[in-house]
């Protein structure tokens, strides 16, 4: 840095709904990352952040502020094209698990840099850690040894892959910064970028599950994040999803490996299924060896995905044949009156898994693997009065009543001669 | 505390422009004090606030939390009504020196409570420790001794009154959240409430030299402090003064020190007797005890009010009769064409006293007692080509370059003849 800044003056530009310059947000990253610059004036910066925005330009530069913060990775020597998908995270989002080792089938290499979960959403590295002796920490020639040998990784982002972010990413949670389209846009892009991936395709949720509640928030959200792909030399689209109910039929550990096993043995959810096609489908696209969606599915019903899953999961320790951890504690949620199953929250379901277990509340929190909820319908399905609609799992059953009461108007039955519209799953496509 | 609260609901519930609850209030300066709401939660918070505001009841709640966070005092026991004076800081603003023993001698007692300079407005407490052996750290019954055997005291707040505040103006000071009416508004008002005088005047000053720049931020900000002083029962009246010129004719400590026993003995600056009996008056028709400005300014005359200082001053350990401490070196700004001085940038004459050594840019720098700048016209006077407008003084002669840079444009000479319309020194009451 040639030029010396004020941590007071960067905060009073932005309070004052003027733009950051360059210069101002190289130095106030790089300065919060030494420790120069202390939580209370980045939390004060990333409220006025949030409350006055940043332009397409400040938001490029502070993801490349973030990304120049730790080291760069590049697979370019493996001499494969490489592609990479990211979800905002919702309820029931098991889609990486059987995408990665799906797209890898087709020569197209898959690094998936993953996180934990926080809050009513799970986190990948999670779920995974349901399986017996899987290990998520690889160092950076494990991850391309693995994807020259397997063609796919699902495993931790190392420390020095933009720790400006993982500091501000601490900071955010605990201030109410979180849900600000320039501060998520750069912190998933700072992360992707400097992974080196070829192409990347978003998974961008909307609706109660997601955070972003509305379509054009996500739709906005969208549009930053594949302007900042594409301004790095990353081909990057996105698809904006529904999470306004779980994806799925399960929210928990050990219970959405079970439904990707599942998948990869040609069943599973509908829903699960066309997703993972989609984004199958998209990250062969981007990086240049399109297949039809025939072609795709039929990797899935034929075992070859389910073959190289395998070899995913042994090659970081795991062993896929051990049987997966299984909650002590069960509970069923009945139909209160037959007719036609119309809503199930994802919000709330989310926060019942994470309620019993499956979830953290805090960074470095364990979670039980067995824990979740089962959904034995989806909304258009047709149900019984009595019959369960939710299975609710955990090892203490003290946390049923609060999982209980998350559900409170989480579902709702009609009339099943009432029309029924079903909710498209993949809402748009922004390129 | 019976209900618990969550910082990061808090902070959402401002940052979401709703209004914060009674509850909410309470727990978070209560959680902030102690500790449990950390440093960048409440600086997030305070962004939040800064940005998206606060209504009347919201601000008068936080004041009152800030009073709870510490120790009440009162003086009641004494017997005798009591006024106080609050600046919202100035440059030149030595009116409480010459103030508190003026008050005192019409049996109004007068419990100044005084801070330290920060940036370019001086701070009383600064000023007074010019004269040899005067302490400002008196517990609370030596307080209540001086205003009964004295009837006025000059002193530093005590670390139990408004500890919230406290914590929280160092906080802003770094998180550029300073000039935002209701964080200003309820540090001021819960300091004074908090102190327990029975009546309170605000000198609520505008234009460069002033926190708040535009008359229409002073006018609200003194309405919103009226308004805080009436709900908790303290008489409170708000005068809205110019701060475009410095008030009087000296800007340090040891020279405004002198120019406080200039008016003590029967002269002084037009502007300063003007406002110092102005003052006055309020004080003491607000404790009730209304005199005419004749009387108040004859006090000033046959030196009663000066009798009362140097009581005031012993009684603080302090020699009245010690000769004040003078800068080493003095340079001279002389007037550039002859006449009629139409500007003097009171923000420029403070920055250029703060870098002569008379201020401080951070809080525990100790001040230089001889440093600041002598004015020797001031608006609407006549001069001459080639005579002094300033003088500068210091005791690090390095510091007469940044001083001078910050005093290019200050000064205004213009043609004799034109009219000119000086502006009033007292602009608005507010009561």
């Amino acid at each position: 840095m040639t030029a010396q800044f004020d941590a007071v003056e960067v905060i009073k530009t932005k309070r004052d709904k003027q733009e950051l310059s360059d210069e101002q947000i190289d130095w106030v990253i790089d300065a919060y990352t030494r420790g120069a610059v202390d939580p209370e004036q980045m939390s004060a910066l990333g409220m006025a952040i949030f409350l006055n925005g940043m332009n397409r330009r400040e938001i490029a530069r502070w993801t490349q502020a973030m990304i120049n913060s730790g080291e760069r990775l590049g697979f370019a020597e493996l001499g494969i094209p490489t592609a990479d998908k990211h979800s905002t995270g919702g309820v029931g989002d098991m889609i990486t698990l059987p995408l990665a080792p799906l797209v890898s089938v087709f020569g197209v290499a898959v690094p998936q840099l993953s996180g934990r979960g926080l809050g009513h959403t799970g986190g990948t590295l999670d779920k995974l850690e349901s399986i017996p002796g899987w290990n998520c920490n690889l160092t950076n020639e494990q991850i391309k040894e693995q994807l020259k040998d397997v063609g796919a990784v699902i495993c931790a982002a190392g420390p020095n892959l933009a720790p400006a972010d993982k500091k501000l990413y601490a900071l955010r949670d605990v201030t109410s910064i979180v849900d600000c389209i320039p501060l998520i846009a750069s912190s998933i892009m700072s992360k992707k970028i400097a992974e080196g991936t070829d192409a990347l395709i978003l998974d961008v949720k909307t609706g109660s599950g997601a955070f972003m509640k509305s379509r054009a928030e996500s739709a906005e959200l969208a549009r930053t994040m594949v302007d900042l792909g594409k301004d790095a030399g990353v081909n990057t689209v996105a698809l904006i999803t529904n999470m306004e109910t779980p994806l799925g039929k399960a929210a928990g550990n050990a219970i959405e490996v079970q439904q990707a096993l599942d998948v990869l043995n040609g069943g599973g959810p509908d829903d699960v299924v066309e997703l993972t096609v989609a984004l199958a489908g998209e990250m062969l696209a981007a990086a240049g060896k399109a297949a039809p969606p025939a072609e795709i599915e039929a990797a899935l019903k034929d075992g070859r995905a389910l073959e190289k899953w395998r070899e995913m999961i042994r090659a970081q320790g795991g062993d896929p044949d051990a049987p997966l951890p299984v909650a002590a504690h069960s509970r069923d949620v009945l139909a209160e009156t037959s007719g036609r199953l119309t809503k199930l929250n994802a919000l709330a379901v989310g926060i019942a898994a994470w309620r019993l277990g499956a979830g953290r509340a805090r960074q470095g929190e364990p979670v039980q693997a067995g824990a979740g909820v089962i959904m034995h319908a989806k909304p258009g399905d047709l149900v019984e009065e009595g019959q369960p609609i939710l299975t609710l799992l955990t090892d203490t059953p003290l946390r049923f009543d609060r999982a209980l009461a998350a559900l409170e108007g989480a579902i709702a039955i009609t009339d099943p001669n009432a029309e029924y519209q079903p909710e498209p799953l993949i809402i748009e496509r922004i390129a």
